[in-house]
């Protein structure tokens, strides 16, 4: 049996769960999971991960369900089970980094590591040892317009399907962020909305918070402000300096990563409006 | 309209999600939420939120759904949204039963508590200040049997649909358990199965744990032994005495059995063999 | 033997912690427990409890601590160890309330509540019941100014060392706060500096936060800005409207009051500018 | 200046701290940071940091303080702030170990790894790129008191001060630990005293647990039951077989691993009887 994942979303409408099951049920597929939410806002998605026989051509699926759900506004896609591939993003910081390229050293990642990409050399030593693609795109000298012309036409090459911000301490301008809407996902390095901008555990340590965490999220034009996909914290107390508080929020900022990129790389990420749903 | 609760469990087999949605869809019924469940026993869950027009007949959906599902071993009933008549076994400590008490008092418990029994009267005035009606069994003098037959008297004149112990101190028969099979939710003052029986925080202390816990389960005829429906943990230190252990627990076990309860009373909670299944 | 808690504060200098040992050594003083911390800019803190015999004077504790330790910048007192005398302000919700009045009902604060003082009367029969003084002063018709004037000469009559604003949706005028200058400890519904101001949960609903928090503070002059005592978190995911958190964040806020009031009623918070120091 | 941390522990007795704090102002040494405490079975146990001139012999700290507390029960000893020679155990799994490598690969661990040893080869590729000896010593066709003088001889060779078990799933003999007693740190994968033995995730699944745990504790002759230094938690519900569990348990073991041996790293952890005080 081979294992797909339907996803749908639009506005909600009557039965929408009951044709599906209906088509999945007269194509003798096997719905293995099915989660569903509509929004205040009134939007219907669904995840339905279901088994067909090897051989059984999906677009069937597509063609029944759109004509038993002819509103086009109602988008929905049937995913392969499969590794995504992505390329990693990172400036000098290792931690988010050298957490991704241990699980995918070992098979644990549900990801293709195509490539790293850094606007610094420092990390290439390390990467190099697991056998990937390093690429040292230096912004030195560069505005900010060039340098991201160079990295697009790298990325370009590999074609990726996620792009992650592993600690890239740089900001994407929205030409670079339309090209790959809603596929760069970063980490930030505090608990958001609090302590946006530069030096979170700086301002986390000025504060005094007792508790400081870490923020996995979809990028877009605004700074630290796209949706949201997952966030912990980690309890701190006066005794932490702000250098303290940067080395342990690190463990906060590779988990939770590593925990936004696993629900994506599995398709359980919907985004509505600036928030995420996940399924 | 009105909201009613599908709830449905048995040997899996093809189509079941179909046959639900199909028949709510043809009964012109609204599903709210779905989530379902197949264990690696191949047992199947669902429980299904739906919205029914104000004087439909929902037995209309059991009969429509037993022609689709003959198989008799599948079992479903569909249950209005409502409060659960509730009685509150306590001993001495109050953490647990003035947390119900409490939320109980203010409209915020998804149960009406019909009495309160205790094996002692020290809770007694505490408890009259809330006008519910307070029963001092005591066991003094009494065979096991003996109380737990004046127990039973004055449980079945209530007719309460769940029972909760909230640190009642004693051990329920076999007799008694069997006669409210899966009805009756205990808070124990251990993460289960660590520190099984008397004294969990003693024996947590004298262990030298870093963690203590509590747990949430239903009873049955093996001591500390049933279904768990919640547990949760709060850090410790070398500096806690096992009473220390004991008076921050409180706060744990009372949060741990309010959570339990609050998936009880909305018949969120399915027992499988030992183990539950939350939808 | 009578335990005192020794609290000392001011600019660090060598031998602080020396002279305090020698001094109580000196006196016979037996130190349970002592804690300090110097912060980064350069300020000494310290708790000492210790026991002396009973009708031992700690005031000689103090004369020869002063003898040894001139600079008056340094500051110590040595408090005995008991309940703190205090009154709680609450506008209309119970949840913090009754957490408090609850464990003082059944003697597990450490603290003496004098009086509960509300903007609303929808609390009274509730805090009626536990024998404690209700004080009914509306705001309504009245000016700031004038409404304050009035809750002063109600405080004022109880001379608390605390006023805990456990709920209480009004601000103080600085006025007010200068009053009683790090005496008054309040509960912010959000995980403070996210979502200052007012309906956090709104607030933490719209920007689509995977956690949601409570933090206990002093009050100061700027609105939600004062020193952090305590945090604490709970998981949220889109499923939950506003609504759903705030029910849910109300356990969280309790929580943390609480944590928080016992670490001050037991001498352990210092204030350091805008920080607190927790020994 | 050199700074350096003072250990003490023995029975208890009358000024103590203060024969610390006489002995380090005399000799012009600044206390950085103290922490003491007496535990019920009367314990004495402090850990002080303290600066010294560079050149200083602290020697005369030991002396001193050994004129003013001659009761030879009560041990002390300085040992300078430095990283300590480990020498890793693991099998197959590798995730406590590379996180161990690549903590120590940038700089991060308090600790000099002088080897990885092995039962099994497979990690030996991964060991390897980090330029760390790896030594494969297999038990295959050996006793176990064979094996494990082979183990012994290789590791003596070393003189390591710590013994870190990162997932070495064989149990050692009584003389191997009576060699290393209290200078050997396990991992378990469970909450203990939760689930002892083997397969702890399958244990945690059969009992249907709703939250699994990681314990990282000192080496003692009795299975699992040596002094924990630290444990966590993470929640988990039905949906986790129990290859699921073991997969997102080990982020747990590796981060619980990682906290216990920075503790046991800067000389955190005294030992006292079965149990740990972390100062």
């Amino acid at each position: 049996m081979t294992t797909n994942i339907l996803l749908m979303e639009g506005p909600d409408a009557k039965g929408l769960i009951y044709h599906v099951t209906k088509v999945l049920y007269n194509n003798n597929c096997n719905i293995i999971n099915q989660d569903e939410y509509v929004s205040p806002n009134g939007q219907f998605f669904m995840r339905t991960v279901f088994e067909s026989e090897v051989g059984f051509g999906v677009e069937i699926v597509i063609e029944d369900l759109r004509k038993r759900v002819p509103n086009e506004e109602i988008k929905f896609r049937v995913n392969p089970k499969k590794k995504k591939d992505i390329i990693i993003f990172c400036t000098k910081e290792h931690h988010c980094l050298s957490d991704l390229l241990t699980r995918y050293h070992f098979g644990e990642l549900d990801a293709n590591i195509l490539a790293v990409v850094s606007n610094y050399d420092v990390l290439e030593p390390y990467v190099r040892k697991f056998d990937i693609p390093f690429h040292h795109v230096s912004h030195v000298g560069l505005s900010r317009e060039d340098h991201e012309l160079e990295l697009l036409k790298l990325v370009e090459r590999y074609s990726p399907e996620i792009l992650v911000l592993a600690k890239y301490m740089r900001i994407l301008t929205p030409y670079f962020v339309a090209k790959y809407s809603n596929k760069i996902v970063n980490i930030h390095h505090s608990f958001l909305p609090a302590f946006i901008g530069a030096n979170p555990y700086k301002q986390a340590f000025d504060r005094g918070v007792k508790i400081i965490g870490a923020t996995a999220h979809f990028v877009n034009n605004n700074l630290d402000e796209g949706p949201i996909i997952a966030q912990d914290v980690k309890k701190v107390n006066h005794r932490f300096t702000s250098k303290d508080m940067s080395r342990e929020g690190k463990d906060v900022e590779k988990m939770v990563l590593t925990k936004a990129l696993k629900l994506v790389f599995n398709d359980r990420v919907f985004i509505n409006g600036n928030k995420t749903i996940i399924l």
